[in-house]
């Protein structure tokens, strides 16, 4: 151990428990053929035309990348009808929950989030020294009217929609009422990495124009299949951004990112072919469960949420003895369940029989 | 502005002022032709190997990275004769400087640094609410011991050698009585971004290996050319990097950053071009300066910071209408100086024919 001592904050932190990766699988079960469905990547790979603008930028990674993602906010805000100093770009929607809650969040302050969901959010915010205020979900859904009534006082409100790890969305007049209700002083951060596999009507670039208090992210991690070059954005008023430029890493996102990125966002054909896969995909899996007689969580992710019925840990174990790596969530929210992304044609089947062997076993 | 009161500790701190990058420059002044020998980066370009390595990884980004970037922290956890665990990675050194201060720096607590030196230091400490005590160079180098009389009862005291932005170095026997006299409950963070540059004997093993207080930083920004992609890290005990993991975003280091990292480091040839061109340069310059009548400071590193004798600020500018990009310093700690890296020998003529106008106009 250090003889170095950390502050309290970082003391009284659980790490991030990320989904295994390949590698470690690899390594701790000496398998060569594993299938990853743990962290809701997209299985058809990136965007064809992200990777030629990747391969063309390539050469320069020499020259540190243009710190504040002029090129790529540009397209961005136009595509959601803002200037680009709405735009916000992180190495990661991670970094921009993280530069939220390094910029605004005192020692004492009081965040809203839901539970279960994305651990990241709770994490910032412990780190900088803030109450965090967890808010169950109501019958596997967001209860926004319990979160509203919490948020009284709070100085910032997470949201995720769809929400990871259970893929349920809310309707949009349950949002309008819910920020109606939130005092105009605190922040509402309504994460939807998810966004683009949802099929419901909900129009986020309206709640932007009517409530100054919101700002939305979103990611190039999940449908446009760049995970692992860090992407993410956010888009709110240029007053909510303009003081994280003071607070982050001047060159946090990669010169390689910037121009998949921005490659990514024309790549139509690789959009719809991703949401169609898993459109019958995640249909797929979902009748599937039921066939079983497990309980599978309503989605509009690109993942589905199962309940076993029975402890979930022995069955992960048994998937990862047989190369299949599913997600399981904090046993102390979802004991009996396995969240499992949605993934090629083949690869779904090949998780259909790895988890009805190990059901049988 | 926002209605969002931001942290105390964030009002409070200049935002990081960057070299212009070649797009902002190309977008101001209407150019086409820039050099850029503002950032320090590599000229050559990056390793051809790393560069090989990257584009075989890129099918691979729709999958997140390896977390802790393992095979990375093994190859050079060998090269240091140390084990993995006494490596740490980040999203450049600068990520790891930033999550050092988030880790070990409480309100009030107080962290030492030479000043003019690399202001991240200074302002990762000054965001966790640290007294930043600067401590002025004397005769253009770094002043061991105020330093160390200085650091009676800090937490953290940074050191860059080479120092950025003079190019001066310390002695090792000068170093070895900093770290004797530093009392060994205060961290000390050699920055050696630009080792790989410096002609002088300097062993930051040995010194790892007596004294558990000392973490040493390298970067893949600078002779490894890879900038763009963000790569850095640090050598010390496995007890003080253990914290950073549960502090860093599991994700900051990108997938491509970490194949490209691996590759370059079995690039001795493009390592051994990129010395002997940049000791070349900077020879040229450093001549160059002297008979035009200017006070170069003698420097290790892959720039050379000069004394113009008269305001730089006007120089600067005439140099950017000239497509000449170089570093102005904090006018604050040296009105009349310009950092300028080491380029080309194509560059560094060009750039001596732009000064030479300029300084003639």
């Amino acid at each position: 151990m250090s003889t170095f001592f950390v502050r309290p904050e970082v003391a009284a932190l659980k790490p991030y428990s990320a989904g295994k990766s390949i590698e470690e699988v690899r390594r701790e079960y000496g398998l060569t053929r594993i299938i990853k469905l743990a962290s809701n990547e997209n299985p058809l790979g990136p965007s064809p035309r992200a990777l030629q603008a990747l391969r063309e930028a390539a050469e320069g990674v020499n020259i540190y990348p243009e710190g504040p993602s002029t090129a790529l906010r540009e397209a961005l805000g136009a595509r959601w009808g803002v200037g680009p100093d709405w735009i916000f770009v992180g190495n990661g929607s991670d970094e921009i929950f993280r530069l939220l809650a390094t910029t605004y969040l005192r020692r004492g302050d009081r965040v809203v989030v839901p539970r279960p969901s994305f651990p990241v959010y709770a994490g910032a915010s412990a780190l900088m020294g803030a109450q965090v205020d967890a808010v169950p979900l109501k019958d596997g859904a967001m209860d926004l009217p319990a979160m509203a009534a919490r948020a009284r006082g709070a100085r910032i409100v997470f949201l995720c929609r769809p929400n990871n790890p259970t893929g349920g969305v809310f309707a949009a007049e349950a949002f309008d009422a819910f920020l109606r209700a939130v005092d105009p002083d605190t922040l509402v951060v309504l994460d939807e990495a998810y966004r683009e596999y949802d099929d419901t009507l909900f129009d986020s670039r309206a709640f932007l124009a009517e409530y100054p208090n919101l700002i939305v992210t979103r990611t190039f991690s999940k449908i446009y299949g760049l995970a692992g070059l860090r992407l993410g954005y956010g888009v709110g008023r240029p007053g909510i951004w303009q003081p994280l430029y003071t607070v982050r890493e001047p060159f946090s996102v990669n010169r390689l990112a910037q121009a998949a990125g921005l490659a990514a966002l024309d790549d139509h054909d690789h959009l719809e072919a991703s949401r169609r896969m898993n459109q019958a995909g995640r249909q797929f899996l979902t009748a599937f469960f039921r066939e079983m007689g497990l309980r599978p969580w309503p989605t509009q992710a690109n993942f589905v949420l199962v309940d076993l019925g029975r402890p979930a840990a022995p069955v992960f174990e048994g998937l990862l003895r047989r190369g299949v790596v599913v997600r399981l969530p904090d046993p102390a929210d979802l004991p009996n369940a396995l969240r499992v992304t949605v993934g090629t044609e083949e690869q779904n089947r090949e998780f259909v029989r790895a988890l009805t062997d190990v059901l049988n076993a």
